[in-house]
């Protein structure tokens, strides 16, 4: 994990910027940690959507919000052919002129659950998270790729989920993660998405294998999603993240 | 509005047994209010559900919920043929020795919707409640009446709703008092209802009329409504109900 730009410090929020070895690739990611106190602490892994980033809007929101208010770390990572891995210096050779629309693949999938493994990896042996309770949170595309990381990585131990069906060509691969999916699961859903049929949403939601889950729907678009979830997905996590 | 027995108080919360006059009806109910304090207060109406009463359990639980936690008034009547409606000294004449299934018509809302109406109207005038807020809770059959009562009570604020579904003789009336819904809502359903098939659920949540609805749907039979939903209700109803 090598520290690629210097901290920043905003409101109490420490922000720096990594890249770290995977399998050959180099995934860039950015880490967001209270200025004040020490290791170990929880640390919530943030899955962006698609077209988006690691340091979209929400994303950096979210991180703020466990930061200030939870005393947590939180880390995303650019997906495949996203931010700084589309085009960048750490941009995948592979990925150069390929359009965004290319990580719905089972292959992205299982490359992503490397490069989360590495990154948990990483923050378990830095002195920034250390061993501590470990969440995940992301909509979208950060579900297409965090369901299957959190249905293979029983580190995790609290996931917000949602925005996704089991549809297209991985259909089958996903109800499958689904099933091994056991933490609690806050599922989201807005009930007039338009890019995610609502019967492949509940099905994918159907599937997840979690005992303890939940699904909010919502009216409105696949952007929609409302601030009570903003507010929901942060007690969830606190709450079986704080020990 | 009568009052049928002496006011007891438990742990702060005051109890009394009322009966009121409906369209030739008696209507039996329950009231509770904080033992301190003065109206207006805000008041949470609560319809049991199908083969209990305005004193079960969970009834009971969420009117002390709503007094001592938030200060409100919580009251309760008993639905068609149910508790003191069904032999007791208030038990409708036309309904001794019907089966209990017997509520599910579109003729037995158009009764409750009175018996609600009336109840609020009673409590409007009263000092014990005044000129306030009004929410509703009720599941399963609190939800049969409800719906349709929160659809022609503009009165009523805010409310939760859930465990039904659009389906049998009533499905169209239901659908259409739906509609007409028009206050912010929380929807409960249970994913494994054995009693309301989850897609009868469904269609109900959709053809909600309210822009600001939220499903929450946990696994689990028809009975087997998390705490984590007590807990939401009161928040839910809380929030738009304080002034």
């Amino acid at each position: 994990m090598d520290w690629i730009s210097d901290p920043v410090v905003s409101r109490g929020v420490s922000e720096q910027g990594f890249s770290l070895k995977c399998q050959g690739r180099r995934v860039p990611g950015l880490a967001w940690w209270p200025e004040e106190g020490a290791a170990p602490r929880p640390v919530v892994l943030l899955g962006h959507g698609g077209t988006l980033h690691k340091r979209s809007e929400y994303i950096l929101s979210m991180a703020r919000r466990f930061v200030r208010h939870k005393g947590f770390a939180a880390v995303a990572i650019d997906g495949p052919i996203h931010g700084d891995r589309s085009s960048g210096p750490e941009g995948d050779p592979e990925s150069r002129g390929v359009s965004v629309q290319a990580w719905w693949s089972n292959e992205s999938i299982d490359r992503m659950i490397e490069d989360w493994k590495a990154t948990l990896d990483a923050l378990q042996s830095s002195d920034l998270v250390g061993q501590a309770p470990v969440g995940y949170w992301g909509l979208s595309m950060g579900t297409f790729f965090g369901l299957s990381f959190v249905a293979a990585e029983p580190r995790v131990r609290a996931a917000v989920l949602g925005l996704m069906g089991a549809m297209g060509s991985t259909e089958e691969r996903q109800v499958q993660d689904a099933r091994r999916v056991a933490c609690p699961t806050l599922f989201l859903q807005q009930w007039d998405d338009e890019l995610i049929p609502r019967d492949r949403a509940l099905k994918l939601f159907d599937a997840l294998g979690s005992r303890d889950k939940r699904l909010h729907s919502h009216p409105g678009r696949h952007i929609e999603v409302p601030r009570e979830e903003t507010d929901a997905s942060e007690e969830f996590l606190a709450a079986h993240l704080s020990t």
